[in-house]
C-alpha cells in the first residue's frame, strides 16, 4: 500500500486515491474500487460475482414530499441494478440498510418495501437482509446488490479503444428535466411529456436486459451507466481506457419537449444526471452488426461519437460551432458544483 | 408473497414481516433475512458466501467528539465482521457507502480509511468498492460485508436444542460501562479497567478466529453475535430455534470493576449491548471436548445456562431469589427504550 499525499479536490480524486492505496491482488478479485462494481470470482463457482453498493440520502438524493415510499423504494433498487446493468450481470440479490426518523409510518415503511421489491423480483433478484436504525435527521437508504455474470462475460469501463465508436441507450436530460419541474413546484405534471419526465426522475429504470444483451453480444469494448451525467461520466470511462473521446451534439438523443418549459435540452442531455442509461464503445467494424441485432424492443441505442487516441481528452462537436472541450459539469458529491436536486 | 397486516410495534416484528413477505425459494439462497448473515451458494462454488451489511450514523451510534476518524473506521468495520464471526466465516471482502457533511476534511477521511481497512485486513477481508454522498446531517456509514465459509460449515441461529449448554466468549457490559463513562465526560479514562471499558466501546474486537473455530469443531449447534445486548438477542436466538433458555447470573462473565463507578455491572451485561461477543449453544455431552479443546489464547468462554424445551420463554436465576423473566431490556432501534447513546 503506497500513501502517497494527494489533494482531494473531488469524487474522482478521493476513488483514485483509495484505488491507490488499497490496490488488491487476490485470485478472487477480478476488479476492485474504481468500476460500477466490484467482480469477484468464488474458487470453483461458475460465473463470476458482481457487487456494488449505492447511498440515497433525503433532501441529498431525493425529497419524501417529491416522491411517494413505493417510487422511492423503486429508485433505490434501480440505481443499484443500473450498476449491474452497466457490467453486464444478472441481478440476484441485495440487502438493504435503512435508517428511519420517528415521524415514518408503519404503512410507509411496507410500502417502501413493496416498491424496492418490484423491479427486483421482475428482474429476478432477492432481498436477502438488512439492518434497521432510528435517525435523528432524515431517510438514509444504503443497498448493496449481488449480480452474477452470465458466462462470465463482463463490461468494466476500461478496454474502450481509439476509433471505437460511443452510444448510448434511451433519452439523456429527461430526469433532469423532471427534475426541474419539480423544483418549480410541478408536483403534478401538466402534459404527456412533463408526466414522463417527471417519471424519469422519480422511476427511472435499470437497463439490465440491454446490459446483460451487450455483454453477451461480444461487440462491445467497455460500457458503464450515466448517473451523474455524460459530462462526468464519459471523462472517467476515458481516464479508466486511456483513450479520448469526441461527442457530435446532433447526435445526442436529448429531450427536446424539455425546451418548450423554457430548458436547454442539450445542457440537461451534457450535465443533468441520473439517467441511469448505459454508455459503451463499439469497434467501428461492428457497428453495421449491432445495428442489425439489437433486439428492436429494447431501449434505443444512438451512436453519440468515438473514442480517439488523445488520452483523457474529451471533445464536443455542435453544428456550426468549433469543436470545444466538454467540460465537467454533472454532479459531484465533493465539488457540490450542482447539487442533484435542492 | 402473503401479505398479512401485521403490528409494527419493534424491530423484530418489522424484521419477521418481511422474512414472511419476502420468502425466498431458491437453490442459491442458502439462508435469507433473519440471521446475522444470508448464506448464498454460488453455483459450483466450493464454499458458502456469506452477507451482511450495518450502518452507523452520527449522533445514534456514535459521537464524533467521542472518538477517532481511526477508531470509527475500525468500529465500523469491526460491526459488520462480527456478523461474519457469528456464522463462522471467514472476512473476505466488504464495500463502504460514506455520507459526509461538508466539514470533514481529507485527513479525517484518509484516517478513517486507515482505521477501516486495518482489522480486515489482519483477518484477510479487502476493501473493493463503494460510494460517496454529501451529507447535510451528519456522518452515515453503510458497511456491506462478504465472508467464505471453510468446508460449508455455517452456523445458524437456529439449531439449538433443550439442554444444550449456553455459552458467551468474553466479557459482557464492557462496552456499555464505557459508553457509560463517556457520556459523564471521562473523555480520559483514568485507570486502567476504564480505560478497558472505554476502549471496548470505541474499538470494539470481532471475534472472527473464534468464531470460524467454533464452527469447524463440529461442537455447536447454533451462534449469533451479542449486539444489542443478551436480553434483546437470546430471544432472537430462542425464537430461531423454537426453543427456551434459562441463564444464571452468577455465571455470567460481568464486568465486576463498574460497580466501582456507581454501575451495575449485572444490568450491564443483561441489556448494555454492543459486547459484540459470541453466543452459541453446545449439547452437554460435547461441553467437556470443547473445555479440552477450545485454544487457550482465544477469548475466554463461560457457560452462562442452557436452553429448554419451553419455546419462547427466556428465565434467569440469580443467587438467593425467584427465577424469573429475564424482559428484554437491550437496544431496539424501533422503540428506542434504551438508545445506544446520547
Amino acid at each position: 500500500m503506497s500513501k502517497k499525499p494527494v489533494q482531494l479536490d473531488s469524487e474522482n480524486e478521493l476513488i483514485r486515491l483509495l484505488q491507490d492505496r488499497y490496490r488488491i491482488k487476490n485470485p478472487l478479485v477480478k476488479k476492485g474500487i474504481g468500476d460500477d462494481a466490484a467482480v469477484l470470482c468464488p474458487r470453483h463457482a461458475e460465473e463470476y460475482w458482481v457487487i456494488t453498493t449505492d447511498m440515497l440520502l433525503e433532501n441529498i438524493d431525493f425529497r419524501r414530499r417529491w416522491t411517494t415510499p413505493g417510487d422511492l423504494g423503486r429508485k433505490s433498487i434501480a440505481v443499484n441494478l443500473s450498476d449491474l446493468a452497466a457490467m453486464g450481470a444478472r441481478p440476484r440479490f441485495y440487502t438493504v440498510s435503512l435508517a428511519l426518523p420517528g415521524d415514518i409510518s408503519r404503512k410507509w415503511i411496507l410500502d417502501f418495501y413493496d416498491g424496492l421489491t418490484e423491479p427486483g423480483s421482475s428482474m429476478g433478484a432477492m432481498l436477502i437482509g438488512g439492518d434497521f436504525s432510528r435517525s435523528e435527521s432524515g431517510i438514509s437508504i444504503s443497498i448493496a446488490a449481488l449480480g452474477e455474470s452470465l458466462r462470465r462475460k463482463i463490461l468494466y469501463r476500461s478496454g474502450g479503444q481509439a476509433g471505437d465508436l460511443l452510444y448510448v441507450t434511451g433519452t439523456l436530460g429527461k430526469s433532469a428535466a423532471g427534475f426541474k419541474l419539480l423544483e418549480k413546484g410541478f408536483g403534478r405534471a401538466r402534459s404527456g411529456p412533463q408526466k414522463a419526465a417527471v417519471q424519469a426522475h422519480q422511476r427511472p429504470e435499470a437497463r439490465c436486459e440491454a446490459g446483460l444483451w451487450l455483454a453477451q453480444s461480444g461487440l462491445v469494448h467497455c460500457m458503464m451507466d450515466l448517473s451523474d451525467g455524460l459530462s462526468m461520466d464519459l471523462p472517467r470511462m476515458c481516464a479508466a481506457g486511456s483513450v479520448g473521446a469526441e461527442i457530435d451534439s446532433a447526435n445526442l438523443p436529448i429531450f427536446g419537449e424539455s425546451a418548450q418549459w423554457g430548458l436547454d435540452p442539450l445542457k440537461l442531455a451534457l450535465h443533468g444526471g441520473e439517467d441511469f442509461e448505459l454508455l459503451f464503445a463499439v469497434p467501428g467494424s461492428r457497428a453495421e452488426l449491432l445495428k442489425r441485432t439489437y433486439p428492436v424492443h429494447f431501449p434505443k441505442i444512438s451512436c453519440i461519437g468515438n473514442l480517439t487516441g488523445n488520452a483523457g481528452a474529451v471533445w464536443i462537436r455542435e453544428p456550426g460551432k468549433k469543436r470545444r472541450r466538454l467540460r465537467e459539469g454533472g454532479y459531484d458529491h465533493f465539488r457540490r458544483r450542482k447539487p442533484a436536486i435542492g
